[in-house]
This record gives structure tokens, C-alpha cells and sequence, in this order.
């Protein structure tokens, strides 16, 4: 961490702050400018919080030099982290696709689900049996018998399952089903639930909070990596903006950015990413375009029922057609999607 | 809900929507315009999502008519909350101040402030003894011993406790301590945490999400008080915007706003909502001066030791001339906050 | 325009809404629902505020439903707008790029780059010779001068010619020497100066406003093709949220939606949209991707007077490397990007 | 500015870095560390661009230590700036209140809402003659026929005239007839408009641009005062967010913000700023006591033809209780708005 004093810092503000540094066990290294006096603070700068810095008296400015993360960060672990379940492999040269309805309705709606992405190449089914809605008069997911569901479709065509765990109290549960825990955006932040995650011993997807820096989503996975689970997923699947076409703004430079700062994979979800089923073919490919290590996408079974189904859930034969376009654009950038079965 | 359905809408396309929603046990109301056929949805239309009615095959557009929330709203109780605890009295004629550390560091620490302030004619000691942090390396709270200063402390100078329930699992052991329970902005989409919450007997202070609009803030209320909790104090804290100079950009206009839609008190946090010392002081005005029940302000004990406090604490002589000055702008408008004790 | 009455709007309100319009000209076609009043505007609803509507007495909303642009929407023109300029043609199949300095400096700088990306695909040159800089102390550009130096490069390379014009009284200057007005982002609302423009015969790029939504990058576009000039351009350029990593997010999704929503052909400028030079790439390959009709690159001549450059332009032969992976993403596409000249 | 380079920078990398700086005219003081060198660049950095410095092999990040603007600033001029035109003073103790319609309509109009507005205190008369509008199928104003009517409403109740300036070739017509030029938000970085502003002898108004920055804010009142005009009056209107409840989030806090950053007067638009008749009320109470300088209302004249006023206008007896209110909040704050006139 580096501090400037100000022009006008008084000789006592600049001795208060180095000796309260010195006595937190700090090593300070002091520069004399013409106008500004600098000392760069040396040891575990994660505990400072870098606003308390900034008011002290005479303190100019202050800036962390190294990233407030670090079991996430490249500078830690240089090679890409490659997670290994079953026999899919993410993160690796294959880009993984993840496929399924948003909520688990019924066992007809997702083994027809899951037959027709398996066919096309999904590997993992996704389908929320618990569902974080924003009206508590919505409808909340169908719960462990979602969960069998899901486990038993998945299992008749050779896919692995994630699915959304919203509580520390689920974990239990939900851990005899899926293959992979994905935490929800609003969850983000949400640190004891992260904590209790970091000592389980399954993969987790972490979605990025609607608002959420690049920064702040790496700290959170921090959390996960420090309790000793190092399988995190990153997830993004779109930002507030003030934009109201879209339901929300798919950041598409955070993948390149995360897969810059971090060893670890990032998928992107297009579908929560635009809210819009038209728009999600054309963003399916440009995230691959861009690097991602995979894709979520929401596609649901029956064209008739449409009015239970969300506003951005594919249609099966859309879902085939982005699947084979997003192949093509997959192998211009030296990797691979799965191939199609027939 | 009104739909509206496109000039090139076909027959079938209408009569399939108005079908479905029949059979949902919609009651259907319908108008044929030169262009356009638009149609009145009748019923529990809390349950429909608009996205889900805008992509449907033929849909111009979609509108809900009635608010998304119902027990939250003006319109389901006309006269203001006030809510009693104690002697307290949150959403009445008297605005109400909490104030305290951010953290609970110490017994001398908490009670050397909540002397200052009660004196000052605060009536709610807050403080922290759990700490959501950004970096799980960082100071994350006294846990139950905090509780018990807080307690203490609160007793001895005639105050009532407000502080931070992060997780369900936290809500037996803090409810024996706490009157007021607070969940933090990150908390505020936590579904099933706000639906325990809602099955508690102790007031809740419902801080707003850091990107939350006012009426995603409304529907996270309703679903505490839809488990039985009528006793919900809304706290704007600040939103997150582009602006880099403020942490957060504390959004003034909601006070009024929520003060219409909702007959629920709502209470301002300067301190998190600009973090900077200085600005509080006209923050917590401005706040006053829009319709606050309430304030909620950080104050530290003593000057010396800054390099530990928030870079948004008040010293006690600050917390002084904000009271004075809050006080005078309430009797502007014809409200009171209680007075200093000599 | 449909406008909807509240449960409790009286009978007299109702009229008075009605009897305004009428009087000005509209027609209304009303419909009485169980609670609600609806009413249908018929006629040049363009000129109605919606907000002036929503605010009337018994008003419980009031939703448009045409779109507020016309000449540059679908429903006025159904296929694509391609704009030929020379033997360049933009909006057709084949994707355009655009490639120079951000500032143009010198002769020298300006042809070694213009040879450098002519050869490698691009077929329009850019570079500014009035520099919009937030700072009035930065440098301003070198004027005609600058012009000179751009138009003779390019006629050298075999390339057209594409320039900011920041202001009136530059129109006629800047029209000697371009082929293609290029309006800033600042500019995009700058009203009187689009009417101006509308009156031109050379093509005009316009760049989306850094807040701007893509309704009233729409609108501005219309003020253009309302003053007669029907050949705009978009230019997606990332637009500001609360993430500072990058100068700004780059919205990709605003690619196939103007596609949608308009006839009128979009490129996408990722130096400007990322700000960060290792991002440029890509976000190059996304924009092609999810459809863009072009690129507008950022390129600098020398890597060791790298000082004098900005963050985002691209060395030539990253340049290069982008042009190749393009061209492959294009065609998966269907597309096609020039072949590089050897 | 400080430049701090990575651990693992070469030495020529810093060389380079030096050198160039050095050939470019600065002065520069090194500081060798454990793991990192820092060097300040001493001289005129207003001409770098941090992001230039930031990308510069070895440098892992650089900052700005002194403010990007000089003349804006309290340090440039410690006392207040107040301005004065003929009998009224802005920025000084009085807070001085502008009220007006939002455009002019006809002569009958505007004296009516001059007399009400001049009566209950208010010392300059605002109207638009020219308006921006995003539509160009809207009223763009009555132009030189209204500046007449407004200046001679302004004269007949003793009053000054502040009105809109949307471009360079009306300034001169608008000089005839006002006192106070306003630019406009869309404006605000129409950096050309601003440097010919600059040149003219009355004071601007400049409105924040509804996604700039504070500090690009004073970066653009410094482009005026770098011309020579030194009376510059900001204007906060609010900020583009994602909360659509109200038309903007108006961004009390940069009131005591600008305050502090600068010694020019900063008044409050809460009509912009909310967009909502019933909230301009609260949030011009609350601008006035966060240390507003001013206030700009718009006010109607006739409530029966709101079909033709903004949603935002208020009706003179809420424009007397808004002055009523802001008068004793002013009082608190040891300052003083004009009296009514019986």
C-alpha cells in the first residue's frame, strides 16, 4: 500500500500515521518529494481497509499496490485450474455447455428437456428446485422432488447436475443430488453462506451480483478458496445498468478480464443475461467469442405451454442451432465444443 | 395487467394468450382498437410475471396495472406504522435517531459512546458484533461477547439495541439481545431468510440492496410481513452508481417516495450512504428535511486511535452539532427529536 | 398511446383527459373495464409526453404503443439499409473495418499506419484532427492541417476517409476533406447540430451517448434522417456503469437489437468500449460475433514512443492477428472481411 | 503524480518510463522499495493521461496526486466566489431561487407566472426559447419571440432573466436578452460551446451532465474559466441510475461536494431532478439544507391546461409553500431567502 501526503500535511499527521502502522506490525518505507511526502506500508495490507487510510488527517491519497485477493488471483497459481467431474472437464480446452429448464415443473418437462440437450452436446443439466423469486406469491420450486427429478434425468443421459443451493440449511440436501453447487446472484455477497461452502467438497458456480465490481466477485470467491474448497466457477450473467431494453447488461469484458486476473474458469450465462430468448443466440456466441469456458442456457420443452415458461428460455430447435454455431466459432479459437449425438 | 397486442397480431395469436390465462382462472376483459386489441387480465395477477406475457407470440406490450406488493402498500392500510418499542417510538411524530460504532470493539469502547450519545439524545444504540466484510481476512466481529456489551451498555444509558442478523442460524442467540433486528443491504434479496425473519416478533430494519430499485425494496418487505411481521422499518443506505468520489450515492428521493407508497417508517444512513466524515452532516440534514423517521449514524469514541474507525464515524462533538442542527430542521417541519439531556 | 385510469379516477377527470385530446387533434377509443378505464390515443402520438400523461389527475399510467422514431425503425423500412460510399459498402455482407490513430500526429505516423492496416483488411481510415479532451489543457488536435494529412493518406492506400466532426462551424471544412462525419458520443444529443448535419449528403456515423439508452440513440438518429439524410450509422462504444475496471462496458447486446429495430447498419468500436489494449481483441471477436457490420479500431504506428499513445490503440501486428480472427468468426457467419493484401 | 511499478519490472522498463518523461520536460524524484519502485513526476501533468501511464510496460498502476483542474478550485481561490448582477447576489448568504415555466409558451403566460413567482420571493425568471427535445416531432420553442417575452416579464416584476443557450450561433441573439447564460446537461461536454462561452461577459449555469462525474463537472467549468470568464454557477440536475421511479436520482450530495472541491456557487434543480410534481417539494427542502446556493423551480401558471405542462411544474400555491419551507430551513443554516411581497 502506498499513502501520498498532501502538500500541507503536518510533520506530527505524518508521524501519527507511520508509528499507528509501525504498532499494527507494519514496515514503513518513507520517500521525501519536493512537495508530498510518500511511505510505502509493507506486510499483510489485506487487513487495512483502504478508505480509513484515506481520511486520516494529512493523508493526500492512498492506494493498494497488490490485489486485496489472493488464493483466486494468476500471481498465485499461474496455470489455468482445470475441475474434473465424472468425465467432464471444465475450464480445460473444451467449452462446456450447460442446459435446462429454469425450474424443475415435472418429470416429463425435464427428461424431454434433458434428451433433447444431451443430444446436441450439453453436458450438465441445469433446473432450479428452489427458486429465489421477488414475490413472495410467486412460485417457490418443487424442492427435493425437483432434486430427484433432475439427479434421475441426468443420470439416464449420462449428464452431470447443477442446481441452485440458496441456504446454508439446503446444503445438506441438496448435496446428495448435484454435481455441482451454483450460487445465485443475490447470494454474492453473501459471506457465511460462503464460508460454510468453502468446507464442502463439490464444485461451485458463483454468479456475479447484479452490481457487483470484477473486483468485489473475486473477493467473494476468496471466501469459497480460503475455507479450502479451490472449484470455483465464475458465472457472469449480466449487470444493472440504466438500460431498460434488456433485463439486465451481459458484461462480456469481464471474461477476458477474469481470465486475466484469475486461474480459474468463467462460464456465461446468456439467458439471464439479456431476459430476451431472441438475443441469446447472438450472445451465446459472442461469449464464446470472447473466451468463455462455457455457457449456461435456459431452454424449456413445450412451445404450447408457453405462457409457464420464461421469457428467455430457448426453444429445443433454437437451442440445436446455437449449439452448431457456437461450435463453429469454438474451433476457430482452437477449441471445442461436444458434438452433436445422432 | 393489460396486454396489448401488436397491429399485425394474428387471431389465433390472441385467442392462445386469452385461452391460457382463462384456464389459469384469469377473468379476461377485452377491447378492439382500430390497431390494436388490448386486453384487461382480472384476477391474482401477482402470480404472472410481465416478462413472461411481453415475449408471448403476438404481445406488443404488457403493463401491470395494480403494484406488485399489497401488504407493504398505502393502499392496503391508509395511516402510518408507528411502531413501539419500549418507549420508543419509530414512525410517529418524533424522528428517531440510532447511533453507535460501526463495530463493537470493546465494553469501554461502546459504552463511552453510547453515554455520548444518548446524552445527545440519541435513543438506539447500533452497533456491530457480526461483520459482513468484502475480504475474508479482515476483522469480522466480537460475535456473542459484542451482543452482551451492546446490551449492557444500551441499559445502563436507557437506549434500545439495534444490530445485524447476517444468517438465520444467528437469529435465536441475537434476538435475546437485540429489540431491533437489522439485515443489511446485502441480505435484502435473501428470500428465505427474510421469510424466517418474517416469523419472528421483533421489528426489522430492512436497509435497501446497494442496486435494488424502491419497488424490488417493497416486495422484499412483503414477504417478511407475509409471514406475519408487520413491524418493518425501511433504511435507505445509498445505491451504487458511476460516481467514484461518494462510496454510495445516497438516493434522497426515496424517502418521499417510499413514505407514499408504503405506510411503513423509513429511516436515512448518511454515514454508508456518502462514507465520507464530512458529508454526513449535510446528508443526515438533507435526510431530515425530505421526511426521515429516522437517522442511523456511526460515531467513534476517540479521535486518537482513527487508524481503527471508519473513515465515515462521527466524533462525538460532530454527532453534538448534527443533533442541533436535525433538531431545528424537524421543527421546521413540525416534528421533534428528542431533546439533549443535561 | 394507451392510457389507463386508476380504480378511483372520477368521472370528471376521465373527461377532462379525453376532452384535451380530442381538442388537440387525437382520436379516442375508450373501453370500461371492471376497475379500470382504459383509453386508446389514436393520431401523432410523437408529439405527446408520455410523462405529461402519466401525471394527469385519475391517471393511473399510460404506456406508448408505437415506437417514438419512425424513419429509422423496421416497420418504416424492412430490409437493410446498405450505404455505399465509393467501392466500400456498409450494412451489406460484408463486415467493414475501420482502423487509424485516435489523434493524428504527424505525415509520417498517419501513412506508416495507413499502409499497415490497408494491407491488412481495413478499408476505411480514421484519426481525429479536433480532439474532444475532457481537459482544456490537453492537446486539441492539428486542425485542417490534420485533414490534409488524413485525406492524402488515404487516397494513397486506396481507402475512404472517416473523421469527427465536433461542432457547425467545422461542417464545411471537414466536408472537403471526409467521406464519412463521424459525431461523438458527447455530441449524440447535441440536437441543433444533428439537424445541421441532416442536411449534409455524406454519411454519418453516429456514436452512442455514454448514458444513452437505445431509444434515444434511436431518437437522435431520426432528428438526422428527419432532416433528410437517411444514411446514419451506429457506433456501440460502451457505455458507463459502475465498473471501473474497464474505461466503459462495452454493450455488445445493443448490436442485435438495433438489428432488430432498425434498418440502419452498426459497427462497434471496442478500443473505445474497453479502453484497455489487451480487451480490444476480444471484444472485436464478440462484436463480430453477435453481428456487428463493422469494426472501428484504434492503431498506433510506434511501440517505442509508446508515452505519446493511448491505453487502447492496437501495435500492428496485434492488428493483424485481430483482422485474422475476424475474418474466420465472420465466416461462420456467413460474412466475409476484405483479405489481407500481400 | 506517482507511478508505482510492478515487482517483477525490468530495469529499462523503468528507464524507458523515466526517460521519456524526463525528454518530455518533467521532473522526476525516484523512490527505490522492497518490491516496488515508486517515482513522482513533478511539472505541468495536466497534459498526461493517466491511462497512457497506466498501460506502460513495468508500471502497475499510476495516480494523480494534485486535481485535474486549477482554476475551479478552492485551492486556485479560497474565499466564495459571489456573483453579482444587478441588485442580486449568488453564492453568498442568501440563496436565491429561480422560478419559471419550463418553456415559454406566450406572453399571458409567462407575466402571470413572473408576477406569482416574483411575489413569493423568487429573483430570477426562467423559460425556455429554445428547447432541447429528444423528439424532433416535438415543440421546439417560440426562439427570439420568447426571449422578448421573457425579458420583458423579468422587467415589469424586477426581476433577471436566466435562459437556455443551446449553441454557439445563438449566443449572440441570447445576449440581448439575458442575464444568465444556462447550458445545458447535454451540453456539459461540448467542450467547443464551453470555450466560446468562456469568451463572454455574463455568467453560466451549467448543468451537470446526467452521467458525468463530479469530477468531469469541474473539469468543464474549467474550460470556461480558462477562457476568461470567471462566473460560473454549477447546477446539480440529477444522475442517470437504474432506479425508474423518478426521472433521475438527484445527487444531493455533490452540493457539499462542489462546495468543498470549488469556490463557485452550486444551486439545486430538484424539478429535473425528480420529474415528479410531489416530489420537488421534499428535495428542494433537502437541497437547501445539504448548503444549496439556489434553487431552480418550474411553476405553471394555469392548472386547468396541464395538458400542456410538465409533469414536473408545480402550481404557484405549492411554489408558495416551497418557498415558505425552504425559508425556515434556510434560517437553521444562518441564511436568509428573499421575503415575500405582500
Amino acid at each position: 500500500m502506498v499513502i501520498i501526503f498532501g502538500a500541507d500535511a503536518k510533520v506530527n499527521e505524518i508521524s501519527h500515521v507511520k508509528e499507528s502502522l509501525i504498532k499494527k506490525g507494519f514496515e514503513i518505507h518513507e520517500s521525501k518529494g519536493v512537495d508530498h511526502t510518500v511511505i510505502g506500508v509493507i506486510g499483510d495490507t489485506l487487513k487495512l481497509d483502504i478508505r480509513d487510510m484515506q481520511v486520516l488527517p494529512g493523508v493526500a491519497d492512498a492506494y493498494r499496490i497488490s490485489s486485496p485477493y489472493k488464493l483466486v488471483s494468476r500471481e498465485f497459481k499461474k496455470e489455468n485450474t482445470v475441475i474434473n467431474i465424472k468425465d467432464v472437464e471444465i475450464g480445460g480446452k473444451e467449452i462446456v455447455i450447460m442446459a435446462g429448464p429454469c425450474a424443475v415443473e415435472s418429470e416429463e418437462q425435464v427428461f424431454t428437456i434433458a434428451e433433447a440437450v444431451s443430444k446436441a452436446g450439453a453436458k450438465i443439466l441445469r433446473g432450479g428446485a428452489f427458486k429465489p423469486r421477488t414475490s413472495p406469491y410467486a412460485f417457490q420450486g418443487l424442492g427435493e422432488e425437483g432434486l430427484k427429478i433432475l439427479r434421475n434425468a441426468a443420470d439416464k443421459y449420462g449428464m452431470i447436475v447443477i442446481t441452485e443451493v440458496m441456504d446454508k440449511d439446503q446444503i445438506d440436501l441438496i448435496y446428495k443430488y448435484t454435481d455441482i453447487f451454483q450460487v445465485g446472484a443475490r447470494n454474492m455477497q453473501n459471506f457465511s453462506f460462503l464460508k460454510t461452502l468453502g468446507k464442502t467438497d463439490k464444485p461451485i458456480m458463483l454468479k456475479r451480483g447484479i452490481s457487483a465490481t470484477i473486483k468485489e466477485w473475486l473477493m467473494s470467491a476468496e471466501y469459497i478458496l480460503s475455507g479450502g474448497n479451490h472449484e470455483v466457477i465464475f458465472c457472469e450473467r449480466g449487470i444493472r445498468t440504466y438500460e431498460t431494453y434488456t433485463r439486465n447488461t451481459l458484461d462480456i469484458s469481464a471474461i477476458p478480464i477474469v481470465k486475466k486476473l484469475s486461474h480459474l474458469p468463467i462460464i456465461s450465462d446468456p439467458s439471464h443475461g439479456t431476459g430476451i430468448r431472441d438475443k441469446v443466440l447472438p450472445m451465446a456466441r459472442a461469449s464464446v467469442a470472447a473466451g468463455a469456458d462455457g455457457l449456461m442456457i435456459e431452454v424449456h420443452n413445450n412451445p404450447e405451454a408457453a405462457l409457464s415458461d420464461g421469457a428467455q428460455s430457448l426453444f429445443p430447435q433454437q437451442f440445436d442451432e446455437l449449439m452448431e454455431q457456437c461450435r463453429a466459432i469454438a474451433g476457430v479459437l482452437n477449441r471445442n465444443i461436444a458434438d452433436r449425438k445422432e
